[in-house]
């Protein structure tokens, strides 16, 4: 089983420095917390996440879960330790205190959350779909709704789902085709199959609220008449609660996650409650989205760094080879330079993404504050790098759990030694929640050409006070220059891919050099100053050059395209 | 179950006029083959492969094997598979005649090996085991183990295992431990755990030989000290033959391959011979492990053919989205230009690597044929290609299995789909037979550095013809140059692999522009013509970039390696 350690020093050093005890004072869910409250915080969380969460992951790896007759079972120990979750007071960590909840910043909940989807990333599953679901609920403004199951989801007491996916209806939602007919008591009825149902039915808690989308009678077709009902498993009743007909009728046998569930769900005249307006569930759904997508974004952190941890401690230990400058026979792994790159492919890496996500968690913090001086500024840059983030970070970490096994060499193959079920279970990252495809597509059409390119190349602008990243600034504002004037719909289509990757890299680059800027106060570590700083010429010398690669390939994106008979 | 079709299409225009008859007359192995008997044979492979193997891949993973007091079954129908391979003579298609085999050329034995292993890998890894034995049996010119062994091979009423890894010397064979004592017949007797042993025991014939790596009591410490040995799993005796010392301690359980065995083989004072001289063992084993890695190398190609096979079916019946053209919806996936990148940058590597390969395998053939006006050359050339080629193919299939999943969506992610399969086997092919990085530093320090770059710089100048390469092969002459001048040992590591990936990247571009002018010829099918020649253009401006990224980090190669502090 492998050790693991949650990243303290990185966290310190972001909150502390990157971000700054200066910055965070000036968002009001920070400003109660002082520093050893917040290192308080994440040391707790990473204590349980090293303590409880790690030693599950590969028994849930190997167990899997059990459907049978309807019901889940999930792993041996996971119910207890989702009990020891909530009692512990992680479920309600970012939600409003007038629901039970501690209110914190989401600047500290992106650590925390690292540190749950590091140590058992099918099991930190859960935890998002509470918060997105008591966010939708905050947003749609229903009130009821709000009272009624809001201090049940942030207590733990209940879990939610997103209930989205149909059979016919995934990356293009508009296909749904689920029923929601009004009831004779101001309620629905909703009928139909929903598919990739995360945690839609287990052990953990009774309860669960299903956010479904369906369409009313009268609907449009497509994504404008989707509406958003709140349909829990078990429907309240005057004395004796019923089932809802809300059946479980599967769990997918998946490559990777094994331990959360993924469930067919039939809806068959299950009651469920109108959330907002009608034929607006895609809009709401959308605002759990766009968190969902920063979760999962870090998931490609998290689970690079899980395997860097093992890849680097195999290093350490494995013996073989001829020490390149010594001659010492065997040596360590870690002292063949190509292993060393291997390793600075991941650290530095993992480092970018996880400076580009926690700081965009603070600018989720900026966003929300009504009358925060740079909350227009971090609003429109939330939406310009949530997708880039999104994609970026977990195709990235989908190369590096590969790097790790790499290292580990033929071990690596082998399913005991663990840093396969990294490679297995992060392969979905790149596709769930919007694939990059779709990521891209946000990106340049909703993002970029929408408002001209306004706030992709104010945030280019604020790129290039990097001076050494100036020139690629430059190489990427001329070419999204020419993809606004571009009106040739596959061209911008098969360039959209290409531009996320470009931007990421960028992005990633920018946050490293402020890192290392941040890094020469003398209260950091001379030693953890110096591995920045190489962190940061590292990612220069080997992942910048990339973003090159990208802007080459948007010059010809349709080549081929066309021309290429598949029928053939 | 996925369908399998062999690339038919593919296999006889490289034959036909990539390679060309003409070419392929100049050598003896080719010369009674006529076009229609080849492409016969090939065609009688593809069925084997579509209708015996392909049907017998799922089930494979499913099952795996299954060991059990040193017995090892395999899944349900692979021995009975086994038997009709034999018995159709595939085991000894291109091994010699005087042994019963058919020695066909290698250039027709790279396709026939394609579908074995495009159908079911994990199967078709029994044959190169065979063929690599009877290999290194004749290389050792021991006449009474060519005579007692060979024809048994050849027949496939034997099969034969590679014998080399041990718990401490995996990539550092010099680390091996394993003793053979001299008894007092001339025979040895051998001690010691062997890991990692493909098909090492199993139920596909009763009997195996072993060509096993072990120490002599006097040999001298390290790889100068390894010497081969042919161990039987049952010794031959008068009348009653025996067990011999050679029992199968367990198998791993592996992320892939399910289907063939990966077995630890404790030799306990195990009868056997030596083949070739004292402490030449491994030189004896490189003769197998260079045609091992063009089989693996090809692995690539084959998995990556399956793989997009997959996704083209897929994307050509799944409907999402609209159509970004005439607005059509729900419209097929392949009508989405961001999908039609993701099957053209498979399919476009695919044809390379399979362009590559075959080639490599008539460069065999002339290398063999001691009065080949080529022979040298050929030589020459494979040993500099054969560690790009098994490097390249591989790292590049693995990118494109994920991209098959990707173009599956969520669906990839759940293993009755299929494609996760092709995702999960693939992975160690960077590994095996030696990884990315020891195939790395053979390109650079025994094949470039030691002709001081005459023999790469020979084949650039030959890459070099064609004009649209001419610009790439200089910057890739002056990086290689550099490396030649330079001394720095931890630099010239760090850039091997990066310098591997660019001569990759070329030789497949190389490949490409041949074939797009070949298929110019007049008897050339015109959509297949057309077909081609998008793919060397999609090639062109999708991967060859790549080249001028690998350059810029050789430049760089050390940049943070030695300042970055790994146990800070």
């Amino acid at each position: 089983m492998l050790d693991y350690r949650a990243p303290r020093d990185d966290i310190a050093f972001i909150l502390q420095h990157h971000i700054g005890a200066e910055a965070l004072a000036t968002v009001d869910a920070c400003a109660a917390l002082d520093t050893d409250l917040m290192s308080a915080i994440v040391d707790e969380a990473g204590r349980f996440a090293e303590q409880v969460l790690a030693p599950l992951n590969p028994v849930g790896d190997q167990q899997g879960c059990q459907w049978q007759d309807g019901t889940v079972r999930t792993p041996n120990g996971w119910p207890a330790a989702y009990d020891q979750f909530r009692s512990a007071g992680w479920t309600g960590l970012c939600l409003p205190e007038a629901l039970g909840g501690q209110a914190l910043p989401k600047v500290l909940a992106m650590p925390v959350a690292e540190c749950w989807q590091s140590a058992n990333l099918a099991f930190s599953m859960i935890q998002p779909l509470t918060e997105g679901a008591v966010e939708a609920l905050l947003a749609s403004g229903e009130q009821t709704l709000i009272d009624r199951y809001g201090p049940l989801l942030v207590s733990g007491e209940w879990t939610a789902t997103m209930a989205l996916t149909e059979p016919a209806a995934g990356s293009d939602l508009g296909l749904l085709t689920t029923r929601a007919i009004p009831d004779a008591d101001g309620g629905y009825r909703l009928t139909g199959n929903k598919l990739y149902i995360t945690f839609g039915q287990h052990d953990m808690t009774e309860r669960t609220l299903h956010l479904v989308l369906a369409r009313l009678p009268d609907a449009p077709a497509g994504s404008q008449g989707i509406s958003l009902f709140a349909v829990p498993n078990i429907r309240p009743g005057d004395g004796i609660d019923q089932p809802n007909g809300v059946t479980c009728t599967g769990i997918e046998h998946k490559m990777g996650l094994h331990g959360s569930p993924t469930c067919t769900l039939q809806f068959d005249q299950a009651w469920g409650e109108l959330v907002g307006p009608a034929n607006k569930g895609l809009s709401i759904m959308f605002v759990m989205m766009n968190e969902a997508r920063l979760s999962v974004g870090l998931q490609g952190t998290a689970i690079a760094e899980r395997a860097y941890q093992a890849a680097l401690g195999w290093a350490n230990e494995r013996r073989q080879g001829k020490h390149p400058r010594t001659g010492e026979s065997p040596t360590a792994l870690i002292e063949h330079p190509d292993i060393r790159r291997l390793l600075l492919r991941m650290r530095s890496q993992i480092l970018a993404s996880r400076l580009l996500g926690y700081y965009l968690g603070f600018r989720v913090d900026q966003a929300r504050q009504v009358e925060h001086p740079a909350q227009q500024e971090a609003r429109a840059e939330l939406e310009l790098l949530t997708p880039v983030f999104k994609a970026w970070s977990t195709e990235y970490a989908n190369r590096l759990t590969g790097d790790a096994i790499q290292i580990f060499g033929g071990m690596g193959f082998i399913e005991e030694t663990g840093v396969a079920q990294f490679y297995r279970d992060l392969k979905i990252s790149t596709i769930y929640e919007g694939t990059t495809g779709i990521q891209a597509q946000d990106l340049l059409f909703r993002k970029i050409r929408k408002d001209n390119g306004a706030t992709f190349h104010h945030w280019l602008d604020r790129v290039a006070e990097q001076s050494s990243l100036a020139p690629y600034v430059q190489a990427l504002r001329d070419t999204s220059g020419r993809l606004l004037d571009h009106q040739a719909l596959t061209y911008l289509h098969a360039a959209a891919v290409p531009l996320l990757e470009a931007t990421g890299i960028l992005a990633g680059a920018w946050q490293l050099c402020q890192a290392a800027d941040k890094a020469q106060a003398a209260s950091v570590d001379a030693g953890y100053r110096q591995n920045v700083t190489a962190l940061r010429d590292f990612y220069h010398a080997h992942w910048l050059p990339e973003l090159h690669l990208h802007l080459a390939r948007i010059q010809q994106a349709d080549v081929g395209l066309v021309d290429y008979d598949f029928q053939q």
